[in-house]
């Protein structure tokens, strides 16, 4: 069989390999995740039983590839971050962006059933996903700023929609009563109405999951000795931090240093 | 909150459209699959359950993406073709990327159990994938028999590897008497040493699995009449034929029809 | 001094190149043509000294890089056409490009005084060029159709318009009378005011300037004999043949038959 | 005559801009420039004429494109320099780079005769050109300085060459005395042999060309009164200074403040 004769067909991949020295983050999104939320009745305006579990999907993926360095998770998406020094997989877009997000979506289905063990999943999720490249350590930080900020704009609506819906008004009429508001309105409809201080709210809700490696202190037993000890290991870690302002990055300055050989 | 002052980050989404007029192959890759098999205790050469799976998750691929016209699928790699006219998202060669590989490695998960009821699943699968634009029909049919070739050859050599190996050797020797063989050999040693005709083996193993949508009969009940109603859908269906020859596409004109205007 | 230092710098360059097995186009445009062709008193509606020039540096071009199989040109642009099968400078869009227009603007700058005797070239001419990548024979076709197509237009409402002007209106009268006409109205101002006969105009404005490489008589003295020899040479010749109709390509069947392996 | 019927063609004109916020460079270098030098006699081991001619092309390009900051030029090639803020024509890599390199080589044709008055142009040069994105001041800078570490390393090696051919011998004979040797090795056969200190030659051959918009006098006579009066103005600006070092930073800080925004 003339093998040969067919491999020509190989030169048309072409390279698509990201610009180096630029931080490379992939953003996954959910596909229909609409219909996926009402189909498995999740709670809202937050399921924390959803949010658990695409956090755990991005646990395993940043446990998985060691080069992200954080990542952050709000809604249905979930961004990656490589450090502008990654020479993951020669920084082929198609291969990292591919990897990342079927092993998102396989965690995602894998874990389900841990997180939501009473309801069965009925379709598998669908994610997208892109990656963007960006220059310098200020834009990275605009654009996961860009993410945090988005995350605050719509859990502030939705708490606020599914409190007027909650309290017996239709869906088209606590949109109506929305419309044309701005923060401040929303907050005072939440505490005038509802009682409800916003800022109070768990911070999981209003600033979304970073993850992180952080040391963390492991407990194995000694094959030796048969006792119980405690490592310190530096172990992917779910946070809930403003990541807009300075202090979070000042208290994880390792974060930046990795790719500022160039800078 | 300033939202606005974020927004910029935007723009750095370059686009990425596949040439227009172009036939798109997305082909996925099992990502450490050697270990994953052994790990799950793959049988070897071929393990029905594993490639009755794969042919699952390609089915709802197709079925899911209705502008995919035929799939192609051995090993642990599958390659789903859109026509040279498709237009799905825009071509945008991330987002139609990201869709199926998230898809395939969801259903994968999802119908693990239903191929290996026996079997846990330990870690959860995940493959990467790359999207290459075919010029002509031509090209594109080199594309699938190159695959199809690439079957062949390695499932001649696995099966004849495994016999000997079953039949008491080391893998170690099996290498060895394998090196520097070509396939009349191979077929000879399974011929003389296992009676083993390899032609005469299920098509499945030696061909590789082809899906097209096809006429097929669904039966289902009359709303009206309660009476069971036989009608003709097109579904997706895998085949195991040859598609390096001209007959599987005189058979199926349809499949190369659709980006024709242009040719 | 430390060259090594500095050689990473290399690895930014990225590979452009263009997708193999399509038609490459490379066309350039002058750049502020407008106000060049005003500076340097150009003919209106067409100036025979200026396309001819256009003509010549493309003659130079088509000449110089063997790979170019076909031409067209009108206006201010002209259009260099790779077989699908071309391996020029591996494919590399940037290099092909850049040698083109600077080798169109360098010859056109070069050749200016052949064609222009008595006016001095004040300003260099200055082209932009992109490169398109074209699956099929059938779009590179249309491609052309639509260059040729906008030729017409252009020259039958220049042509028209210039008419008016010439007649002793104001440009600003000629555009109006024009606006919204469609071209039979406009054959038949031309017919009635100016009694032209358009179809009859020269084919170098009608239809814009193609050039191939044709068997030319070429005359030289043998080196042997002292004697005048004629032979048959390839050269790259200036048609004004319609391309937009099949005659043309049944004529000359070995253009379209360079890149016909695949398809 | 159906001009939409083609205008389908126009889709496949993929866009191709840089990635914003990195400094882009475009760096053109002459094709086939050693035959260019023989043909017109250029002197060994530097031509004065030429680097002049190229300087003054290069002076008109900066002159017309006024999103370049700097621009640096040694032997046949030439790097020019936009800001990582720069929006030139939407930063379209095909325009920015065809526009470029055809102002180079129209400049250079154009004023050719200026600065060989005595030697005809025989042929149009040519250039390549490509368009390399770099994300920090800090890569950009190094970048440039391979370019002048370039530049001296050519032109140690070419002064040491042909002062010893220039004295006699062979040019064969002067590759293998040089074959092996190192930066002081060729420094002393200057200094022992031709009594030559490198670092004494005139920068412009050391250093090669820089330019920037420097303050510069211009005089002119006063519409009003007739008098002459002298004005301030930014003007592209020779120089031969070096640019690896930290000196010629400081003393020109605005150059690279143009994209601090971000970084």
């Amino acid at each position: 069989m003339a093998k040969s004769r067919y491999e020509y067909v190989k030169q048309f991949e072409l390279d698509d390999s990201a610009l180096p020295g630029t931080w490379m983050v992939v953003r996954i999104d959910g596909r229909g995740f609409h219909g996926f939320t009402d189909m498995h009745k999740f709670e809202k305006p937050n399921d924390l039983r959803a949010i658990h579990l695409m956090n755990r999907a991005a646990l395993e993926v940043v446990g998985n590839i060691r080069d992200i360095i954080i990542a952050y998770g709000q809604s249905d998406e979930y961004s990656f971050v490589l450090p502008a020094s990654s020479t993951l997989y020669s920084r082929r877009i198609s291969k990292i962006t591919s990897t990342i997000v079927s092993l998102f979506a396989s965690n995602y289905t894998m874990h389900w059933a841990e997180y939501f063990p009473d309801t069965k999943l009925l379709v598998p999720p669908c994610f997208d996903a892109r990656l963007v490249c960006y220059p310098t350590q200020r834009i990275l930080r605009d654009y996961l700023s860009w993410r945090q900020a988005d995350c605050h704009i719509n859990n502030l609506y939705n708490t606020t929609f599914w409190a007027i819906v909650h309290s017996g008004k239709s869906e088209q009429e606590a949109e109506e009563k929305l419309r044309g508001t701005f923060s401040k309105d929303k907050n005072e409809i939440l505490y005038s109405d509802f009682n409800i201080n916003y800022n109070t709210l768990d911070a999981v809700y209003r600033k979304g999951s970073v993850i992180i490696r952080q040391e963390t202190e492991v407990k194995s037993v000694s094959q030796k000795s048969g006792e119980e000890v405690i490592r310190l290991k530096r172990l992917p870690t779910v946070l809930h931090d403003d990541i807009i302002g300075n202090e979070f990055w000042k208290k994880h300055p390792e974060l930046l240093v990795s790719s500022q050989e160039y800078e």
